[in-house]
């Protein structure tokens, strides 16, 4: 819809991207191939190298916890006669520290008692590891794939169009469709703007979204900066409602239902946003309420608002902080209470598995109305700061309360571990890799039951860090050289050790990262090109 | 004992800091006519210019809880026939964010399961304020003053002569001395090691402690630096055993009574110190047994081993960080844990008031051998890593569980405390200042009632810092002008906020510290100067 009224319209790449799909196709037939003698074929999905080393050496402890997971859900299953439902929250730029059951909480100024106590009530990850930003961890969590094999390297702006989440992906969406569960989504899709990309068209039954944060946010010449201490209206740093001649659409709210047209059911505002993630989880809490009693499990996936600069709920505005960012926590604190209590109410907490999350870390550019993390970084690299985040699971009864394990989990895992619960893992494609591991055994059966002890950190198109047990081995901004981290010793990232760690770890790393390329070459990366509208309205911040 | 075996012993300015003292008393008396008028007469001490403009603001509210909590303590005596016992544990260079409690433990590769559990059941404070350094820290638990005020202006390393505790301080042990208490001193004492300094002439009847840390630290040249990750010995670092011809005495651990000359109990070693904190522990615990049933209260002060490079219990090296610092870590939570344990067992914990924390934050020299905090700064600095620390209290059923106050504590309101809690506020001396806070009625009523929002934040002798409510005023190292941080927007101190904080704030903490100093002409600062044994030994660290 957007790009009807676009002025600019032109789609120099399209022709080559076409091409560069029916290559990919045609590779991936090749890479099936060529697996065929690898270990793999024994798992449901294709995993990456340093899985197979862990399969090998875990493989037969793994088959063990698996029958325990899949005895336990059979009883479950039994006693519900129906699959469990499943909810992804996806909070937005809240850093590591945020949450007061984190260290955060009153020492930042608001308080999160309904995150506290989820996270008391259920299982709180300490190493839950999200992509460097929005885009790229919404691409993981619905597709269990790095967000550079599907093409999507880094936040789609305003704009941008030939990107996004593509008919050949397949989502958690359409995995949980087909072991029959309904499906809704509700908030910040960030995920492409075009007809192919709509969440209507990737999995989910319904939907009410919108293509990115409404109001876009860039700088808009026509609203004075005057931010003195006043922290309701960041004026200046907003160009919606899109001023008179605003070269497109800023466009709005979308409503729709799988096969349909998707409408526009509210134009984008600043005071639409004040109350979106309220907005946003009255909407999840109206599906839940109409899928309770239906015969088949729910999946419903609530995108809240982000941890920006603007859009602070007044009825919020009440924390000792005093910054935008202090209300928002407020606010979403409060609506994921409200989606527990609901479930409670209901009598379905008891098969439902809530997983929530941040996106990724904070940024600063509005400091201090935005998030905050006391780790290295910020949104958009691959220190700590900007990718270990926040993460909750809880299904009261099932997931033991009061757990914290230190198990490494990244984002992918929500992908393949939801699949795994509810029964289609074997669905997952395995012409190309898929990052996921399934952790429903470190959810249902305690700590320690992480089957990753790795990632790969990547920066857009750029592998940055690998992480391996304790240790993280990186590129070093402006240096010529790599470093290593011990995240035990040092989870700010401030001490960088290559004497004591430099002889045995780095061979160890540089034989994960060959095996891991040799992967790539079998399963090349999807290529999207994107191309930009072109900006012509006068842009001058310092105005 | 140990100024007989120095070679070079010499006071160059042992007449002039006797001079400085009687002109210091003298000028005391002065200041004494001088307060009549102010305001500060209505307190049983002598407090800082700032304690004043907040009592004339919440004084007649201070007046009505101060009832609650007489009428509180009232029962309690009535109950147990005693006061309470007092316990001080003072941790040594444990960070902010290293409890499990406080965002730390598995995420650092150990865990705190007891001094969490003592969290849970107590009152932990998210803003504990320690002085910069370990001598400093000591000096203001004891005499309820900021160190600069006593003399005492940094670390007392080997060797110092002509400085530490004086008889003119007047300690909390001398305080609850008055109150009837018996009162015992264990572990690290770092406030001088002339016979005027030992903790047995400062108000506690009994005491086994060392000088400093056993053993001492330095460069020596006779053990070679063999750091491939082994971690029992941090050769290279420590000059104890002391090597044959070394220049004086390394010391030991000394044990004795008031009004007795101290015995060495046990020459320092290496050997030692693996075991000092379980040591000391052993030795509070003893008092405690010993003291329980008797018809006075006791008061114990329990400082433990440091969490510094070497002395890693053997029997605790089994964490997942693998570090001398985990080591410590476990065993030091272990031994807390003991002790309250103990007063269980032995039927007391509901009368007895247990005080927990950390005397500075972290050094890195070592790293990661030595603690660790997400904060920015290390002892010896005023930033938030440097004096930010962990801190809980602990009086069962009195302290209701659970709760974390946000409310700014600073070590010199133990001081305080404790005597209020004894009932013998009124014997601080007035002739002084003591910067201590009553924080019983936060302690006994809970959040929001500490009677401090401000710290003068010192280093040595420099005022570096002033805090007040949510912001921080500061010198800026190797800039020529002072900054703005909101401690709640930023805990990591890494945005300073000149634009949006300076106009309303810059006023405010320019009379605050005006004031501050007024107070200082009135009532000076002690001044001790020490002298150094030379050091003649080979000293080159790369050999």
């Amino acid at each position: 819809m957007r790009r009807n009224t676009c002025k600019k319209l032109e789609k120099p790449t399209g022709v080559i991207t076409r091409k560069l799909r029916v290559l990919g196709k045609f590779s991936q037939w090749i890479a099936i191939l060529a697996i065929a003698s690898l270990p793999s074929m024994s798992s449901a999905q294709q995993p990456d190298a340093e899985y197979l080393v862990r399969q090998k050496q875990f493989g037969e402890q793994w088959a063990k916890e698996d029958q325990q997971v899949r005895d336990k859900l059979a009883a479950l299953e039994e006693q519900y006669g129906k699959k469990p439902n499943i909810v992804f929250i996806l909070a937005d730029d809240i850093g590591y520290t945020e949450l007061g059951t984190y260290g955060g909480g009153k020492v930042r100024g608001f308080s999160t008692p309904n995150l506290d106590k989820m996270a008391a009530e259920g299982m709180k990850f300490l190493s839950f590891y999200s992509e460097p930003a929005c885009t790229p961890t919404r691409t993981a969590l619905l597709t269990g794939r790095h967000p550079v094999r599907v093409g999507l390297l880094g936040v789609l702006f305003p704009g941008t169009a030939g990107m996004g989440l593509v008919d050949e992906e397949v989502t958690v969406a359409e995995l949980l469709s087909k072991a029959g569960y309904s499906t809704g989504m509700f908030g910040k899709w960030h995920l492409g703007g075009e007809a192919e990309h709509y969440p209507t068209n990737q999995g989910f039954d319904e939907a009410e979204w919108s293509e990115g944060n409404p109001p876009w946010w860039g700088f808009n010449p026509d609203v004075k900066r005057t931010d003195n201490a006043g922290y309701t209206n960041m004026g200046g740093l907003v160009w919606s409602p899109a001023p008179e001649n605003f070269p497109y659409d800023t466009g709005g709210i979308m409503r729709g239902n799988k096969g349909e047209k998707p409408q526009m059911v509210a134009p984008f505002s600043l005071e639409l946003y004040n109350t979106y993630d309220t907005d946003v989880a009255d909407a999840v809490i109206d599906f839940i309420e109409r899928k309770a009693n239906d015969e088949q499990p729910f999946f419903a996936y609530y995108a809240g608002k982000g941890n920006h600069f603007w859009g602070a709920n007044p009825d919020f505005m009440n924390q000792p902080a005093g910054t935008n960012n202090s209300a928002q926590m407020a606010e979403h604190d409060y609506n994921v209470g409200r989606v527990l209590e609901k479930l409670k109410e209901l009598g379905i907490a008891e098969n439902t598995l809530v997983v929530w999350m941040s996106d990724n870390g904070p940024m600063y550019a509005m400091h201090p109305h935005g998030g905050y993390s006391l780790l290295r970084g910020e949104k958009g690299d691959t220190w700590e700061g900007a990718v270990r985040v926040p993460g909750i699971v809880w299904w009261p009864e099932t997931i033991e309360a009061g757990q914290d394990p230190i198990d490494i989990v990244q984002v992918t895992d929500m992908f393949t571990t939801a699949a795994s619960i509810a029964g289609v893992k074997k669905e997952i494609p395995i012409d190309r890799i898929t990052d996921g591991v399934d952790q429903s055994a470190l959810l249902l059966l305690g700590e320690g039951k992480s089957r990753r002890d790795y990632i790969f950190h990547y920066n857009k198109d750029k592998l940055e860090a690998v992480r391996k047990d304790q240790m993280k081995f990186r590129t070093e901004p402006e240096k010529p050289h790599h470093n290593f981290y011990n995240i035990y010793h040092d989870p700010g990232e401030r001490h960088p050790d290559e004497v004591r760690y430099g002889l045995w770890s780095g061979p160890g790393f540089k034989k994960m990262i060959e095996d891991h390329k040799k992967m790539i070459e079998r399963f090349p990366h999807r290529v999207q090109n994107s191309y930009q509208r072109e900006f012509d309205y006068p842009f001058d911040p310092e105005n």
